[in-house]
């Protein structure tokens, strides 16, 4: 990138603040929604950085979430339940005010829930497996999206991308981290082939008759599929179940229903789980942090990656370099702050 | 079946129990594996009915199970997990005693863990998820196996066939259920092409060198690949970490190193999630139990079937009209019963 301006992390986290902040949203939610797409960029997940703020004002413009919510914590009641009703605002900040209490019921019991309701969830789950890790905990991390995959054997949309993601926590490393789609390809990568004018992959998708498509417009107008046939549509369909009904939140044709569109970020409900490897192995042979590196060992010994590699190594160097930002990005980033919520059409 | 004795559920668990009494299992044991052993046949599940009763003689019979082992509940310590140790015995009625603690805390802290160590892991996971959503609760469990699946990128056997199955409660109907192996087919389905002499679909198996085969016999000698690639891969690692390792239990390369083959029954530990609807759900809109219906009816209404439906269907039948048992399938149960452990090799 010849036309390169290097950000340190901070001074980026900084200017997407201020976006967030110049277009109406309080301190609370522009500083958490600002750590979440300063880490994408950060971790080079282009997919998951400023990419999506134009996405997160649309979603605040056209009414569907509420910029200056606040977080509210349930009161304990001595349960493995932590609650945080997000009044409509995005699902971050929620997490961020739960977490202290999700660790201290996981460290006491074992194992504990956060359940975050009537949030907007917003880009990956990583950042919140990450987040418990960091407190020694493992974690499995879960969410409903719209209606946009096919179950396996079905035709039409039903089940929602659900993402589904865990994390184990190491002394000396990034932690273990993997957060995936329950659908084989993402929707964005959908999109992409349709601009691109190239035909998707065998198995992605089926056409609004229920046949398979490798068409991005028959797909876009069909459903996609769940990735690992019937297995992975039965993890799918886990997620709507725990994660949409089981915490009293939307599950996805609920969610398309009150949006309306796929083009604005989810409301719903989120499920994390927490589990402290310590309570669990207590009395048993071997520390299980360092157990688990030797499974590690194994798996980079074969010459396999462990997921997240490539956004640790990324982060490593936004650390030591900073962040490369192009001049077109720079420009964006101007234009959003002086604009606000007018950089963004919708109605 | 022209020459097909009729039996009830209970007479034939009556004479699959015989059969491990006279092997020598003390009466929990050999309860419990002919609970589930008939559970098979009732569901039409061949795969795990009388089929499995040579594996569990010849495991007995290399002494790699104990048979007169009695389960030990840990004293009760106000968390969430509970602790049952297997002594060396078999997972089900180890699992059967911990099952209703296991309940008891689920209802009152919304979550709990059943955690079963040092046993022998026999047949499938949905008895035990069965036996938590008839408690009203939902249920996640997970196990390790042996050592014969290649993580996605590597080479060789490292994950186990890890299977991951879940329920989900339902008012009047059975249970919402699913329990799949994380590789692509199951060990047993190589092992069925090699005897029919037919080639392994693609995908299903890599040889010794890590190429892609279709050859049973290069399969054999090579390893397994998890299902939906590094998605399925990523979810056999954590169950490795938290089925195996978080618990103070081997993993699937531990298994085999310490079994030395994978004719025998996996010795290790086995984890069991329980989750209370009516506890995460309190205070939000709607009943869990309900809105789940509609999710299924909406699964159903697009011609996509629900997992286990068609086990269910035989067990009504089998309830109905008793088990169908082949002159052959009834000799064979003679045979066990005359002859014991005499009745399969082990060196």
């Amino acid at each position: 990138m010849t036309d390169a301006t290097i950000l340190t992390i901070d001074a980026l986290k900084e200017r997407v603040e201020a976006i967030f902040r110049r277009a109406g949203l309080n301190a609370v939610q522009a500083g958490a929604l600002a750590g979440v797409i300063t880490a994408g960029e950060r971790d080079a997940c282009k997919s998951h950085g400023i990419f999506r703020i134009e996405g997160a004002l649309r979603t605040v413009k056209a009414g569907k979430v509420r910029p200056d919510a606040t977080p509210e914590l349930a009161p304990p009641d001595g349960s493995a339940i932590v609650r945080v009703d997000a009044h409509g605002g995005f699902a971050n900040p929620a997490f961020a005010l739960g977490l202290p209490v999700l660790a201290e019921r996981a460290h006491a019991l074992g194992l504990a829930a956060l359940v975050v309701n009537d949030c907007t969830h917003f880009s990956a789950l990583w950042p919140e497996v990450e987040a418990v890790t960091a407190e020694g905990l493992a974690a499995i991390v879960m969410c409903p999206s719209y209606a946009t995959v096919a179950p396996a054997g079905g035709t039409r949309p039903l089940l929602g991308t659900n993402p589904f993601a865990f994390g184990w926590p190491r002394r000396d490393s990034d932690p273990y981290v993997f957060d995936f789609a329950t659908s084989v390809a993402a929707r964005g990568e959908i999109e992409l082939h349709r601009r691109a004018g190239k035909p998707l992959p065998e198995g992605w998708a089926i056409d609004s008759e229920g046949r398979p498509t490798t068409e991005p417009e028959a797909a876009l107008a069909g459903a996609m599929l769940p990735f690992g046939g019937h297995k992975g549509s039965a993890i799918g369909t886990m997620i709507e179940l725990l994660a949409g009904i089981m915490i009293g939140d939307l599950t996805s044709p609920e969610v398309l229903d009150r949006l309306g569109s796929t083009l604005l970020a989810p409301m719903h409900g989120e499920l994390i789980l927490a589990f402290s490897p310590e309570a669990f192995a207590k009395g048993r042979p071997g520390d299980p942090i360092a157990r688990a590196e030797t499974l590690f060992e194994a798996i980079l010994g074969q010459g396999a990656r462990l997921p997240s590699q490539r956004r640790f190594a990324a982060r490593a160097n936004a650390r030591a370099q900073g962040i490369a930002m192009s001049s077109q990005e720079i420009a964006q980033l101007d234009r959003l702050l002086a604009e606000g919520l007018d950089a963004v059409a919708w109605d």
